[in-house]
């Protein structure tokens, strides 16, 4: 974790939201493509994990906010599957994410823009649409929607 | 790196991915499922990078051979592309390896079984036959294909 998150509750969907996109934000003072992600327990609300996009201070293809925030928190767990979790993200999930968001039994995704360009849940390979995929979370796309999409728009205008 | 690797070149595909299945070796000796993966580099054949499955040493759902060593050398090369790479594996990439080998530039991919199960290459997803895919490697299915299916059959033979 980013940083001490013991304290905070989230009551609502949006007050999720809000903390993925404040990792965002941090994501792109930090110039990370700026997407955030936070991992809820489903039963109290309560922030287990937080991260956000590192791959280039890491070097690491596959430093994804989800990523990240899955690792962080099955570590702390000491087990690779997060029951009654749920995973709010500023971005539609990669196929890259997607995946590791199965294999971690997350409960729920919701997550901000839709991302036709490089999406894997709703664009490209619909991950959870397969009979090869083993567990399938609910997922919720659009939830604050135009915040998350103005961050990612202006950050890659700022960069052409 | 799981060990030093800096002075073995292999001439053939075969010798790379008979590194690969010593790793996957390794791993069913630690009561891991029996992947392992290696990195060389395509022009020198030297291997950068080999590592094996650690996803219950770890508590860490993505930590896949493949992502494992492609972590590893990304950040070793300071790089999170990684050019003029090939990557072997024992077993057809998952979509999550899948995808992460495609974000970190892999030239090529040489797997040895085939998992129609959970393969996220020829199988299910199909991760590379998608617009989506912003790079695709070559990929080479079947190498060594009887060693690596009869490792995996024999661990999880075992566990039943």
């Amino acid at each position: 974790m980013e940083e001490d998150v013991k304290d905070i509750y989230c009551k609502k969907p949006g007050e999720a939201m809000g903390l993925a996109l404040k990792e965002a934000q941090a994501a792109a003072k930090a110039g990370e493509v700026p997407v955030g992600a936070v991992i809820i327990d489903s039963q109290t609300g309560k922030v287990l994990a937080r991260a956000h996009n590192r791959v280039e201070r890491d070097n690491d293809p596959t430093a994804h906010a989800e990523v990240l925030a899955i690792r962080s928190l099955s570590k702390q767990q000491k087990n690779a599957r997060l029951k009654d979790c749920d995973l709010y993200v500023t971005l539609e999930p990669c196929p890259m994410c997607a995946t590791a968001i199965s294999f971690a039994r997350i409960r729920r995704v919701y997550y901000g823009a839709y991302d036709p360009k490089g999406g894997g849940v709703d664009h490209g390979p619909c991950i959870y649409e397969h009979d090869t995929c083993h567990h399938r979370p609910e997922v919720y796309g659009g939830l604050s929607e135009e915040a998350c999409a103005a961050l990612l728009k202006s950050f890659f205008q700022e960069r052409r």
